[in-house]
């Protein structure tokens, strides 16, 4: 294994366990690390991929969104984008370590630039993005660059990833989303304006009767208007205890959400 | 007392106690009768009122509305407009039942061709509206047209409200608004273009881990693009049993909502 492993692993990098399926992922200490928001992510998402869906991931980072549904779901076709070269490449690393190859496929390449470079217009049954959260020139920029990319909306913005998820997806095809919870007023705007139209909206507040933190949105390309705005999902009981709800969307018992149309 | 109410009350109107600082209220069987949306919309919206603010209301059915955040707050002017006129000659009965002459104003008229006709344009802190939930041609319309009034969309679409608003408002004034959970999306998208930015949205639940069935929302006129999505309100805590926060409403001595800027 450790011959295997120096094959994929650089030195700086850390391996760890996603506690799923038995994957493994990529991480660097120093970079962009993944969170708990692509796993609520992958979770919201599950219900509506099987093995025959082909999904899209709009800004996969570490790759770890892939990853994650896949390792939920056992679908057969993901396809992930990555603007930065030393995150897809890890990213790609990430997939052939866990032997998912034929499965996850890893382009590096800017998401204003698809559909039609290598993800085709039109081919998606859903779309899943964990996008920057902080448009730009709010809030400090982190002086990594990598770090900045993931939280700021330097190589794109709202619109953008909303212009390449609508390109993307076929008729009816569906939208899974995390973002900020202070930019739902954004986030529903800036989707309808993309026909993309909300159709599930659950809050995830940090502590219950808290204001939420999170959102995670569901939409529908050319969905009838109309959204359910769910129970918000606590993910802690009391300080440093995750509730139950959490405890079991991370043991992947939790309930599946439902599909919508 | 009875030769004082035959003055206000039409025999086929019903006097109702509002439970709040001796008011009552008119209400005729036959027609629209204020709900809880009523009362929780006074409730969001008291934190922002005072005794020397001005608001307006619009669409005001039986003046549920000023009577009830006259109650909780003693304030010392709000205007009321109310399209149809037996329900507007019914809500000025009843503030004049209640001595109230000086403090409410209701006006029979079009919030459409308002303001200027009896509102003055740009004069107002703060205003309230819990308007018609339905959009036009959408759901089962009430043969009694002025429910179907009160409900549907037949005088005046959301984007009809939200222009009045605006134009009643000063800068950085404030709506307050109750709608249902599923209009969120065009809530957001039709108050935007009319420069009313939403600054908090509470989720109204039947039940706690239900989905929400109505929002309560602030807005600020022009104000900055970051709303909080606030915990939700659930209404019973079990079937046919008020939560302890809507006691607590009901009974004004919650919490006061926080204001905004």
């Amino acid at each position: 294994m450790s011959d295997l492993l120096s094959t994929f692993k650089k030195p700086e990098e850390r391996l760890e366990d996603l506690g799923l399926d038995g994957l493994t992922i990529l991480q660097n200490p120093q970079a962009f690390r993944f969170n708990i928001d692509s796993v609520l992510l992958a979770w919201y998402a599950s219900g509506a991929v099987h093995r025959r869906t082909k999904t899209a991931d709009l800004g996969t980072g570490t790759g770890v969104l892939p990853l994650l549904l896949y390792g939920r779901t056992h679908t057969g076709h993901i396809d992930a984008v990555e603007i930065q070269k030393e995150m897809a490449d890890m990213a790609a690393r990430s997939v052939a370590m866990n032997r998912l190859e034929d499965k996850i496929h890893v382009f590096c390449s800017d998401l204003r630039e698809e559909p039609g470079r290598h993800l085709t217009r039109g081919a998606y049954d859903v779309v899943i993005t964990n996008p920057p959260y902080m448009p730009k020139g709010q809030g400090a920029v982190n002086p990594d660059r990598p770090l900045a990319i993931a939280r700021h909306e330097i190589t794109c913005t709202l619109d953008d990833v909303a212009a390449a998820a609508q390109a993307l997806l076929k008729d009816r095809g569906k939208l899974f989303m995390v973002h900020r919870a202070d930019r739902l007023v954004d986030l529903c705007a800036v989707l309808r304006a993309h026909t993309l139209e909300i159709k599930r909206i659950r809050p995830v507040q940090p502590f219950p009767d808290k204001p939420a933190n999170q959102v995670l949105l569901a939409a529908a390309k050319r969905g009838k208007p109309g959204a359910v705005i769910e129970a918000p999902l606590s993910v802690y009981s009391e300080p440093g205890v995750y509730s139950d709800a959490i405890n079991r969307i991370y043991g992947t018992d939790g309930p599946v959400p439902k599909v919508f149309r």
